[in-house]
């Protein structure tokens, strides 16, 4: 990504309630092209099983499938956390400790949601 | 889905090794388009965690979405679950205590995995 | 577990509300010991994540245990819901169909509160 | 908790691998007290659990309860998470790059330990 943000950033449209710093790359940027193929897979791995229910496969192995992509999408979450931990919440931390704890509870409250997700 | 199987179904291929009744149609049969029309949906939520990547949006906002789209499949295949212990356990019960103990033991296997992802 | 329910048994106390068959014992009556070990075994960990944040154990060590801890209770939750679907919903569709959906719906809703937990 | 890191604490007995600061409070010492009568409640809850068991309540039943302690022990993880990050993590980031790096490695994988239990 560029070092300024693109003024079209979905981050500035409708729907994005959180403030960000555009001061520079987000953490995962040194491996998006990692994260992309990942999720081109993991879309793969969706279509897969809409067309195991569209030809009957049986139950127990679409399951099996449903359960292989959840694990897959917790993956990527989990290397998000941590690119997001090692940049902006460190980031925010050197800055100041108001600017590291308001990053702390933004991305603990993001944990949570993974965890009962 | 047809109340015949299809000789052409993938789970005769390589890759699905649970033995399975083609005697009628699978516990999801009659909700197929209700679980296909969730797919689709969870395929463009995906397709649209890529973009939010490519994109560079902010980091916590790209895990929000993949919280969604794991909620969205773990209702995907408590549903399936639903659906495979009153069809297939259920029938397998009602054929002997046999087959039911069996398709209980393959069907606790596959809960302990979603459990588990 | 008697074949005839006690009747100062919890089960019909005030707060359970679910129906349920008194003909005979419960899914997990055979295993009675091993379940009562593994929840002795669960309650000293918990015991011991105690005794941890009491000492001032680092977070890090603290977490493991914690994990390791919802893991064991997985692991019974899952043997509950094995026997659980091998009696009592086995059990109830070899009586009739109706039996066999209403134990069905009532055992898929417990394990979607599991998957969610 | 007091200021000084005891000399028997059993961090620094076997089994606990991690190297910590003792330069002052762990993240969650000024909520021990909140921490420790959460953890009163979980043991009392599993020990509710063996008793359910030990009185053949209805196997439904007792997974309710199981899906409880489960949510609870969640709880206490994702306030040790927070409290760890804005604490140890945000300190050892305002020491170093280095020190701020280690303790995330460290940290993304309680974390998926958590997301993974």
């Amino acid at each position: 990504m560029s070092d300024a943000p693109s003024p079209t950033t979905p981050a500035d449209a409708v729907g994005y309630e959180h403030e960000h710093h555009h001061d520079g790359p987000h953490g995962y940027a040194s491996d998006k092209e990692a994260y992309l193929k990942r999720m081109r897979r993991i879309e793969g791995q969706v279509r897969g099983i809409a067309r195991m229910i569209d030809e009957d496969v049986y139950c127990i192995d679409v399951l099996t499938q449903v359960s292989a992509v959840t694990k897959a999408l917790q993956s990527v979450s989990l290397a998000l956390v941590e690119d997001h931990l090692g940049h902006c919440v460190v980031d925010a931390a050197r800055q100041s400790p108001e600017d590291g704890a308001a990053k702390v509870r933004e991305a603990a409250e993001a944990i949570g949601r993974l965890v009962r997700s």
